[in-house]
């Protein structure tokens, strides 16, 4: 793993740090305030406005309390200036139980040599997914879909 | 719109065609062959080797004819060489009747002056995602989940 991979993992586990948290002021430092920015919460539409997203993790963190998460399988890819790692969300409840998982996205643009967030898109992992060598998809329409 | 944006939008259509028209040339064609590449289907675990989404696209493709795949509000973020798209898939099935929605997040990187895709996600959007003015996502535990 090269220095600027660890960065961006680094900035990823800062991003689930403020989650866990519930920590408006430094998710809201996290995300860049330059250039575009997106945010799809599972099931959610899309948010493209910086404010909006803002509001959405507010009210998120007002809400009842999730499940906590602990990032697996985190792969960093930098592409100059831009990076972005993919990693799986483990859900665990208040009783320690597995509360299911997901998939996110976290795209981040450097900044002054600091990693921000400019994308974050989260959807469910199927829990049979991980069981083959190669990936099957849930049961259901979703299967064969891109 | 900029040139560079509406470059990187047909680019995102080309991507749609190729899985609309179950073309596995052109999807092997629009993929990066440099660098990094990540994919996520819908529910599947991430892949992130080159042979092996391209195993995933024919696979899907030998499949169950899918629903037609519509892209709506598609909005193109261009960072330097690299450019990323969210947008939705809307699902039409054989009868001309609504099958559901994704987001999408499909990442690009510039090779040569075309743009090649490096990443895709898709995730289910919730039924209800789209009727309020502010995104309220959907019931059950994926609710206040980042």
């Amino acid at each position: 793993m090269t220095p600027e991979e660890r960065a961006v993992l680094d900035a990823n586990e800062a991003f689930y740090a403020a989650f866990t948290a519930r920590d408006a002021a430094a998710m809201e430092d996290l995300w860049t305030r330059r250039g575009p920015v997106a945010c799809v919460h599972p099931g959610w539409a899309p948010i493209h406005e910086r404010a909006l997203i803002m509001r959405s993790w507010r009210a998120i963190f007002r809400g009842p309390k999730p499940p906590a998460v602990s990032v697996e399988a985190p792969r960093a890819a930098v592409l100059g200036d831009v990076a972005y790692v993919v990693c799986i969300e483990r859900l665990t409840d208040d009783y320690g139980d597995e509360a299911g998982a997901l998939v996110a996205t976290n795209l981040f643009v450097r900044e002054a040599g600091a990693w921000r967030i400019a994308h974050h898109q989260a959807g469910p992992l199927a829990s049979d997914a991980e069981d083959d060598d190669e990936p099957s998809g849930p049961d259901g329409p979703d299967r064969t879909l891109n």
